[in-house]
């Protein structure tokens, strides 16, 4: 455990949510209390932005716009979806990272995002420790999928998924006012684990949500799709459906796939989006029945106006004991949650090995997940409820949020 | 002036608003205080419910549930889209509604809905005044569109306008956040009347708006579109596109117009759509840009948790004033909202006459808009804020909305 003296720096990564922000306000308001660490750094569109030592200087923040991140939604400094070279076979940019972190002596580094950022900073700090560059690196968790591994939630999922709930309650209201028959097929967010579908089940709870919903965890079988939505329809006159961008056939192929090439972004993963409309039409093609498909798009990761008070809480704390770990001496470890009971809500943060979370995909226990399409058990409106209580939102100036506008004035170049 | 005694009757009409709700709870409430009132009946789906002679027994509810309407979305007693037949051609429908009226001794009707609503209600009025039946007939205003003319505004655009405002800013700050070009179009309700996407530009007041907004008002230049998608986006990298639903070319033709057959509703509406999809594969076939499109569609009209404070009041205020008018004597009249200035914001209810309000649509000033889809004057910015302001929102239970859930006891046929 060794007492480093020197900067520290922040990176944002991957998909934006309402509360990756409040992790940076939670790492930078600490860190500038620590006296070890000598300045306070955010990588301008993260790892590429050390790549390019292109940093934001933090310390010329003042305080209070700084404490408005926690409530300002998407990724204030950028973010950046760049998968680095493995280092086993091209370790330049690792070496190029390497250098540009001794230019700048940091001592300490933080990464916000989901298991792929939890693998590169995982690679950052095996590779520094191999160099033997002493340099504290600390992931700290963000995804709205929730997918994270070995930790029980990761902030901004409970907000995307107080969103989803809130969403599909209102939807239920509006989606059922006429007399007439209506299929409303409702896409959320989700590639392989179905956490923030699962969230429609929270207004089934209420019971005001989708009649059906469908995560990709199980394979999804069309006809029994085309069924259950028509005898909802003879039963109720309307028909619900939420389904997760990522559900796939038990072939493995995507909905939209089954209709056009899929492109793929740089870590390989499909680019979704259409399942809800490509099913739309399949039910139109089908039954004479008004069908309207509905994608909570982008909406639902910065819907910060609805973000939940303990995530928004959580994710800022989750930054802050991350820096206060790191000034103790702790090294490649995530910030994670261990949550103790549901029923009060009680949660410890824990420090986990970065290995555990990365690339390792969480998804909802099957065992948690009804057949049929028709929902989700109790367990899983037991483990999410806690996650979505409290409202925290942004200040109102003019009827809207204040967000925070930084001052982003970069570091001079070494 | 008569002093009628006799049953009270709400119908509602067309598309839901997150405050069409608030106003029949200031009706229904108002209604029962009321001596001369004897019965207080909701029309299931408007005035299908009429014909059906199928109506909830308001007096049945509890006050605490009828006051919870004021905050929950859509609308509570079913909604319909349906055009009587004109009662020149064939009366026979509005015969039917008299022998109702009559059986049920309906003396107070209030129909809450748009501009078809308004010309529906002051057919019946005029109908039943011909027929020589007692019946004060007021119309409710609502409409997400806020094109109802004679009046300042309509409920239900101010609480649609903010939320379309605030998940600009939301979505500016999402989509802003890679060092990668990207395009998002983003498509907002609206036929004829752009002053929902105009909501865009108090997004824009606050700096974190669109780029571009393209309203219905003006015709829609496809390849200026182009000119100042490109432009922009050589600029800053981004564009963000805030498009109409219901934008034209100077030929006359919708956007999903010029790929696919339009579908028309009852009224002889073309069902629009896709407009945003369309205009993003346009780009993607020009540009070589990551493009996206994203549709509020059923969202923002019933996104009650971001209602609008002084929405949700004037609504209240509309449906009760219209009732304490009606039994005062008057009938054939509209409430409406005239303004006596900004800033202070300062209103006065007014009651007008049915046919200014029926089937003229109030479009958005033309000097209002700015050249090129370059956005709104500070007039609209003066007009648009004061109605935005304030939060009015349902109850959290479960850390969710607590909606009304009315008993809906059937009257017995007679």
């Amino acid at each position: 455990m060794k007492n480093l003296v020197g900067a520290a720096l922040l990176g944002q990564s991957g998909g934006p949510t309402s509360v990756i922000n409040s992790s940076a306000a939670g790492v930078f308001i600490e860190a500038l209390k620590q006296e070890n660490i000598t300045a306070v750094y955010g990588a301008v569109h993260g790892i590429k932005g050390v790549l390019n030592e292109d940093f934001y200087d933090i310390g010329q923040e003042d305080l209070e716009e700084l404490m408005r991140l926690k409530h300002t939604p998407s990724s204030a400094i950028g973010s950046v979806r760049f998968k680095l070279k493995d280092p086993k076979k091209d370790p330049s940019e690792y070496e190029r990272l390497l250098e540009v972190f001794k230019k700048y002596n940091i001592r300490y580094f933080f990464y916000n995002g989901g298991n792929d950022s939890m693998d590169t900073c995982n690679k950052i700090s095996k590779f520094f420790k191999k160099s033997g560059y002493d340099c504290n690196v600390m992931g700290v968790p963000k995804t709205i999928d929730n997918d994270l591994n070995a930790t029980d939630h990761s902030p901004g999922y409970a907000s995307a998924a107080k969103y989803v709930a809130t969403t599909f309650m209102e939807l239920y209201h509006d989606a059922t006012v006429y007399d007439t028959k209506q299929v409303t097929i409702v896409e959320v967010m989700g590639r392989n684990a179905g956490w923030l579908t699962a969230a429609a089940a929270l207004a089934q709870y209420k019971g005001q949500g989708p009649d059906l919903i469908y995560l990709p965890e199980v394979p999804f079988d069309i006809e029994q799709f085309f069924s259950a939505v028509e005898e909802n329809l003879n039963k109720k006159g309307k028909v619900i459906v939420a389904v997760s961008e990522g559900i796939k056939t038990k072939e493995g192929k995507y909905i939209p796939e089954m209709y056009q090439e899929l492109k793929r972004d740089a870590f390989g993963h499909a680019q979704l989006g259409g399942t809800a409309q490509v099913l739309a039409e399949q039910i139109a093609n089908r039954i004479d029945v008004k069908v309207r498909a509905i994608e909570f798009s982008l909406i639902q990761r910065s819907a910060a106006h609805l973000a939940s008070k303990v995530d928004v809480e959580e994710a800022f704390n989750a930054g802050k004991k991350a820096v206060q770990a790191a000034v103790r001496g702790t090294t490649d470890k995530m910030v994670g949650f261990k949550r103790v009971s549901s029923n009060p809500y009680k949660m410890k943060y824990v420090l986990l090995p970065l290995k555990l979370a990365a690339n390792t995909e969480q998804k909802v226990p099957l065992e948690w997940i009804l057949p049929e399409g028709k929902g989700l058990t109790q367990d899983y409106v037991d483990y999410a409820l806690p996650l979505i209580q409290g409202d925290a939102k942004a200040k109102l100036v003019d009827g809207l949020p204040q967000f925070a506008k930084l001052k982003k004035i970069r570091v001079a170049k070494k």
